[in-house]
């Protein structure tokens, strides 16, 4: 009994961890069944996990944010719902760190605050695709987060995506164009840095996207999560170049949403913003105004008709809290981007044990340089598919998610570095030599 | 220009404060939006209004539940995504709480914290309609609460209803079975005490509602918004009878939402829970399987591939926080009863004042008694509709919503007590004064 609970872990323990925990397929779970599988192994076993899998920060949360909530609990705020549209404070806060950090203009009016980007976009996506009839489609930038297409499952709305790694650069606007011509798709995604790839799109790319956007009316979504967090330049001083690329410079048809999560190490308080191009803001639309009997001005109903009746707004004093991060971000008395260094640290040492064991970096290089190192890591082996790897990593116990649920078309996992401890290595580094000890057999 | 501005309101001034506010239609406005429209007004004009509109607590939020969440912003939670299903102490209380204030038994495992019960019900929702192909239209038990509606609108889903009134007591069952019968109901939905009518359903009345559940596979999704908030008998003592009326003692097919808003006046923190009967949480659904390429089981489906997918989880301090106060409650240090019953004295004391300048109850009555004083109250004025009466109220300065937007068939208007401060009441007295003369020209 015991030796079944060793390294490497038996077909029936890891079948075992799948029966307890409701999962179907190990080799195409989601973050969140991996997650369930590891802690299950990991309490069985007593073997501790190396846990590659969910992107849930590694650093303590941002304690300026944390003091502005507990002074925000004491002002009698926690009675009362919050504006449909948010605090002010934190509107107008949202406005200033994107003007400070992008040299973007957007009004306080059209930046929502959301219970995590993840209601941002859920919330977009209904706005988007129901604003006019027959454009209700989404176009993903791949390989992307898993949870945005879920997201579109629930809905029942349709996609389309494509892995656009053999498209960087210059052919990029030409092979989005093909998927646009049709003229149903309402809204196009990506996260920038990259989830999974940490891959960054560059302001030529951006520039197309943007171009396409206005000529066929489709709303970018752009995901800023990891905002900043492209450490090969430094993008940490407030209302200094270089400024954050977005394509919110090459069209007005955009949406930038902004996670307190990863940048503030904030997750667990769940608040993000929702800020909309003024000018998509206003728009009106005719299908949104008969659906939801109110006045079909795209930002209004995405504030009232749709993002709040879902939540009715987010947690007041952790608005709060967050309004003051961006403050002092805005101030120079924070900085986000030096805050999270460590991340890169861990992405640089893991990789590299990854790589002298006869893994590899499945994406590895941006449109003109390497691809830096981050939150995320793209990792594969020999010929082996992504769905091979993460079964066979867990094995080893180390769990992560296979790219193939992220949309990539290159076979690897996605490795997360936020749950690594440096005092991990030699660990990390044990699994990784008896894995390709025994794959090389 | 001053005159224009005195009470009762001109025709001009009020299409100048829906168009600034842009609201289409005064007459069926959302709450959202008459908030706004007097809120415009009182800023215009410098005249206090009487607001009656939104139900947002009036009472300080609980300090245990605001001390809680200070504690816990100090444990390093804030930084990480809480757990799909909910951080586990909340869980536990919510499950202890239903046990001692119901006498109902729900394992932790079912009860999932929700960003408010608009998310639970958003979810359930979705859950319930997508469970069985071809099952999929909700039954509202009216009058109810607007934005339930409103949440069927974005997801595209039909509704049934009808106003309960006219078939109270022993009529009711036949009369819901006759909606049942088609089989295309999924789930039906009421909130206990209601909204806006303040109306109880009594046990017989919930036996039968039971029963067909069981009998049509309907998941009854009872919203329990104001909690033991039915002051005519005392239901504050945990672990003894009286126990609070449920559909829970009659059938397997519920899900409970437990708001924390009103009961601990902690509605700008945006927290509730979804407490899912444990016998449907374990109940497979090959439809939501395939949809969702998950296990299909009910409550796993609703916890991780659809609330996870729309907030991943609620503020985690918060969630303490919520627990705390759950705790407490159930050990008897917390009387969250009497700490809200300012409601019933502020009920009993406008209600007074309506009737004596000529208006009455427009529901008024229970199966057996007279309707109670508590949170929500409902006023007509001799044969005026409700659309009429919201918008002439307003030119007294007194903002409302309209019955007919809670699918009422009875004329009149929703008042909450709860902005309303006992010192307004000269001020409230005067303008209906005032209303009654105007009217009786």
């Amino acid at each position: 009994m015991e030796k079944q609970n060793k390294i490497p872990f038996s077909d029936a323990l890891l079948q075992q961890a799948c029966k307890e925990s409701s999962v179907a397929d190990l080799s195409c779970a989601t973050i969140g069944e991996t997650v369930l599988v590891a802690q299950w192994l990991e309490k069985e076993t007593g073997e501790p996990f190396i846990r590659m899998d969910q992107g849930s920060p590694g650093l303590p949360a941002n304690v300026y944010g944390l003091q502005a909530e507990k002074e925000a609990l004491d002002t009698g705020i926690a009675s009362q719902y919050p504006a449909a549209g948010g605090i002010q404070e934190l509107k107008e806060a949202g406005s200033e760190f994107i003007k400070a950090f992008i040299n973007v203009n957007i009004t306080p009016r059209s930046i929502i605050p959301t219970t995590g980007s993840v209601a941002a976009s859920f919330g977009s996506f209904i706005g988007c695709c129901q604003r006019i009839p027959g454009k209700n489609k989404v176009l993903f930038l791949d390989p992307g987060f898993p949870i945005q297409k879920s997201q579109l499952r629930i809905m029942g709305l349709e996609w389309k995506s494509f892995d656009i790694a053999p498209y960087r650069g210059a052919a990029l606007k030409a092979r989005i164009e093909e998927e646009l011509k049709d003229g149903t798709v309402a809204a196009m995604i990506y996260s920038n840095p990259n989830n999974p790839a940490w891959t960054c799109l560059e302001e030529e790319e951006l520039k197309g996207i943007g171009e396409l956007a206005t000529k066929y009316d489709v709303v970018i979504m752009e995901d800023l999560a990891y905002f900043c967090m492209d450490y090969r330049k430094d993008l940490s001083q407030p209302y200094k170049a270089p400024f954050l690329p977005t394509v919110a410079r090459y069209t007005d048809k955009y949406i930038l949403m902004l996670s307190s999560s990863k940048i503030f190490s904030y997750a667990g308080q769940r608040i993000a913003l929702c800020a909309i191009s003024d000018k998509l803001f206003e728009t009106k639309y005719e299908a949104l105004a008969q659906r939801y009997h109110d006045a079909g001005i795209f930002g209004q109903t995405l504030c009232a008709s749709i993002l709040y009746m879902i939540t009715s707004g987010c947690t007041s004093t952790t608005q709060i809290g967050y309004a003051r991060m961006l403050q002092l971000s805005c101030q120079g008395k924070i900085n986000f981007v030096e805050d999270t260094r460590e991340y890169e640290r861990r992405a640089e040492a893991m990789k590299s044990c990854f790589k002298k064991n006869g893994f590899h970096i499945s994406y590895d290089k941006d449109v003109t340089a390497e691809v830096g190192n981050g939150f995320f890591y793209t990792i594969g082996y020999k010929n082996m598919s992504g769905e091979e790897l993460v079964v066979e990593l867990i094995r080893y116990g180390i769990s992560s998610i296979s790219l193939g649920t992220t949309g990539a078309k290159r076979p690897g996992i996605r490795a997360c570095v936020s749950r690594f401890k440096m005092e991990q290595l030699p660990l990390l580094e044990a699994r990784l030599a008896q894995f390709a000890a025994d794959h090389n057999k």
